[in-house]
């Protein structure tokens, strides 16, 4: 078996789960924010620069390698891990996700999903077989059936078609992996929005047992308050000795609330993303580096942070490297955005073994200028 | 006095000069390639990544960092080293050569030079005070005197005024120069590609007595013969306790060459620029790396190179990684680049130790392509 999950304990306080996922690449101490490597790189970082602020585990694109430089050129480089120089852990979604999303230029059917390259309007395929011989050849430690993911708001009827489809395609994908032992295939649990159907994909994704769960089709447009709800009737639903993971979440709100309905594991483009674009996560909230304020503000990004960009540089400096256009200010917001998440993850694991989460939200939330 | 110079050797095979600087901020061994820190960052690198390539000095544009973020507000942060983190020696220049190019925009009297910024149309005017006034602010180690660059080809006509006047500005550069025991004012000597002017540029801005002394108006358009046959009647004429400086230069030849012509120090933002553009210096020529025959090759960019880059990265990887845009493709190449350059230059001094900097230059050129 490729993936182990150990559960440490339960946090007295929240319930949330404080665990250690084995892998070949390594160990997880979860919970765990993944930080998003969608092109066989994390934008911006090196693999050394992830190590420093202890990324543990890192999630690369399955439809964006399959499209370049290609599966099977990453497969002749010895795999994705030596093709990009990371020897921990990797996850790579299905692509299902991403054709999906693609709207008018995929068609979908039992066989799977017909789309046009958002790169050069070349048409492709990807079924379920297809996806997992993609994800087989870049080999990824963790690696995500192929679903459909329904979009926000949709119809009870639609979702109810759509989880039976991802039911059967998580079947079609179990049954074409080739690498149990050494990638451990998760599959997800869709559902939409609706308690009952969330039950029924959740008995139909279990029962084929996975040595990990995904909940998917959340975090896509929902209120916050829609997500939380959706979590708190699906976790309990989930078995307990295997790793959870919640697809697409990364502001740090949603974090803490999702660990506190029993997930462990997370991704999203959000810090890197917003880091590119001058935006910072602090322990005092989200401080746009851009803005005029901090032209002769000699402060730190985070006056409570001690990573590399808060240590060594100035709101003014980095306000002028992003003035500037210069390539340095994507790196240095970058670096720290990954840093506070990767650091409020670890805190919220400390707070687990203490048994204070919700003192820990309370606490974070006060200072982040969130509402409870 | 700020700068210190000491000629430590002459190569008894081709004459050149190894030596070093003492500057308030460390000492530099030469002769020395100098990266460009334009706007208060090497583009697309950390401080520490210069240092573990061995930077010992890095260039900074006075034009620009007095037009944004401005040398009041970098004065504020505690000057340019701290700004930018820095804690080894900076060079900057005057600023003349950018509004000399900025063409149509600029009007050059006596006093100085009217111009209008490239970023927003905005007036601005800088005469010899006021550069050294701006470099003052910056505080960096080696300061350079303003000068008209004359252009190529020039008319003697034109060029003698233009020499002359330049004489007249290295004088109210000195006068105004606040800080001569913490920035050592380098003079520049201009003439274009005309033996006598030099010789006249020379006696008149060595009369002035400088620490150190740089050549410019080379490296302008005019073919590169050209430029060594100037050098080679200009370095002569130039004292032999003060460092000497050839600027804008920096192809693996021009700085051979211009080394063996009794060269100490370089700049040129040519191993950035094209770094982030995809071309690599190597041992075998330069390496165009999005072209389409590198798609499937595994060998390091270069591999004779043991730099960071080279050790860890495909040319696969790296031909991926530019293909789709992403930001560690000009990280990885631009450190190789400045790299190789460094490393260029070591091994130019060891030649040089060892007397026999004339056979390096053949065997280099011959590896590397280029006719002697």
């Amino acid at each position: 078996m490729a993936i182990k999950y150990e559960l440490i304990k339960e946090c007295k306080q929240s319930g949330a789960r404080l665990g250690r996922i084995t892998t070949p690449h390594g160990t997880i101490e979860t919970p765990i924010f993944m930080p998003v490597g969608t092109q066989a790189t994390v934008k911006a970082m090196t693999p050394e620069e992830l190590k420093k602020i202890n990324s543990q585990i890192i999630l690369s694109n399955t439809y964006h390698l399959y499209l370049r430089p290609g599966h099977k050129l990453v497969e002749k480089a010895g795999g994705l891990h030596k093709f990009m120089n990371w020897d921990r852990p990797i996850l790579t979604d299905s692509g299902g996700f991403q054709v999906f999303s693609l709207g008018d230029l995929r068609k979908i059917s039992e066989k799977g999903v017909e789309f046009r390259s958002h790169l050069d309007g070349s048409k492709h395929f990807i079924s379920p077989e297809k996806a997992i011989e993609i994800e087989n050849s870049l080999g990824a430690d963790i690696i995500m059936a192929f679903d459909e993911c329904a979009p926000y708001p949709a119809e009870w009827n639609y979702v109810k078609n759509s989880l039976e489809r991802t039911t059967r395609w998580a079947k079609r994908c179990k049954e074409a992996h080739k690498n149990p032992d050494t990638q451990g295939l998760f599959g997800i649990i869709q559902g939409g929005m609706y308690k009952d159907l969330r039950e029924q994909s959740a008995k139909e994704i279990i029962d084929l047992d996975f040595p990990g769960y995904a909940v998917g089709g959340l975090s896509v447009g929902e209120p916050k308050p829609l997500m939380y709800e959706v979590l708190e009737y699906t976790t309990p639903l989930m078995p307990k000795d295997k790793p959870r993971y919640l697809m697409g979440v990364g502001s740090p709100d949603c974090l803490i609330e999702g660990v506190i309905r029993g997930i462990d594991m997370f991704d999203c483009v959000l810090p890197t993303r917003i880091g590119r674009n001058g935006t910072a996560m602090t322990s005092e909230g989200r401080v746009v580096i851009k803005n005029a304020k901090y032209a002769e503000d000699f402060m730190p990004l985070d006056p409570n942070c001690d990573c590399y960009t808060c240590k060594n540089y100035s709101r003014a400096y980095l306000r002028h490297l992003f003035k500037a256009g210069e390539i340095l200010s994507a790196r240095l917001v970058t670096y720290h955005n990954l840093h506070f998440l990767l650091k409020l993850m670890e805190n919220v694991r400390n707070a687990i073994k203490e048994d204070r989460l919700l003192d820990f939200r309370k606490e974070f939330f006060e200072k982040y200028g969130y509402e409870l």
